[in-house]
């Protein structure tokens, strides 16, 4: 699985790169993933359309970690390999997901997702991860 | 206003413990807050009869941050002034509310609940806050 994480500006906190470059190395075993910065929503129309989108904001549908695994091993099984987390106000997407409905830093927002994929994928292998 | 933190665990995660002692230190201009670790939920029972406590787990009523700064700014103009957000699966509360309803580790659910808290100072104050 291809995962790439579109955000629109490079964090500079120290905790928040230390916290994500932790995760990068966990998920290596499970996943290629990538950190995309992007300029304006026009670079997100050029995301090839085999892509599945799923836009995040605290806008979007409050979903349990079970059923972000859920929707991770879905997408794998019917063969969707590219997937695109978007941390955007709005764009095209094919899903629409909200890490808190409290509106998080970008720099929080992005350590949050990659403990949540990083989670997912701990789920779907029935490993252990502590709370 | 005091505010305690009470979590079952210390946290151990250097990154996480940097993102802790940054907003600790930029909230001492907003209010006294204090880590307490504790080992049980009978030591949940001694919190002082008077201080408003805030249950927050991942089953808790999700909010916006505005409705957690407006909450804090309620509870202040009502003369409470003593604060507790106990991070625990259940325990006697006057509140419960979620930070996300995907499962955080412990840290991180420390963590934002730091940023969250910081937040909603900065709200208060309508000093401005990245996102």
């Amino acid at each position: 699985m291809n995962i790439k994480i579109y955000i629109d500006e490079k964090i500079k906190d120290k905790f928040q790169l230390q916290a994500i470059k932790e995760y990068d190395k966990r998920l290596t075993r499970y996943c290629k993933l990538k950190q995309v910065v992007y300029k304006n929503i026009e670079d997100l129309e050029s995301i090839q359309e085999k892509t599945y989108k799923i836009l995040v904001n605290e806008k979007g549908l409050s979903i349990s970690s079970e059923e972000l695994a859920s929707k991770l091993e879905n997408l794998a099984v019917t063969g969707k390999s590219d997937i695109a987390f978007i941390l955007a106000d709005s764009c095209d997407s094919d899903d629409y997901i909200s890490l808190s409905t409290m509106t998080l830093s970008k720099g929080m927002s992005l350590t949050v997702l990659y403990e949540q994929i990083y989670r997912a994928f701990r789920i779907q292998k029935n490993e252990p991860y502590h709370k």
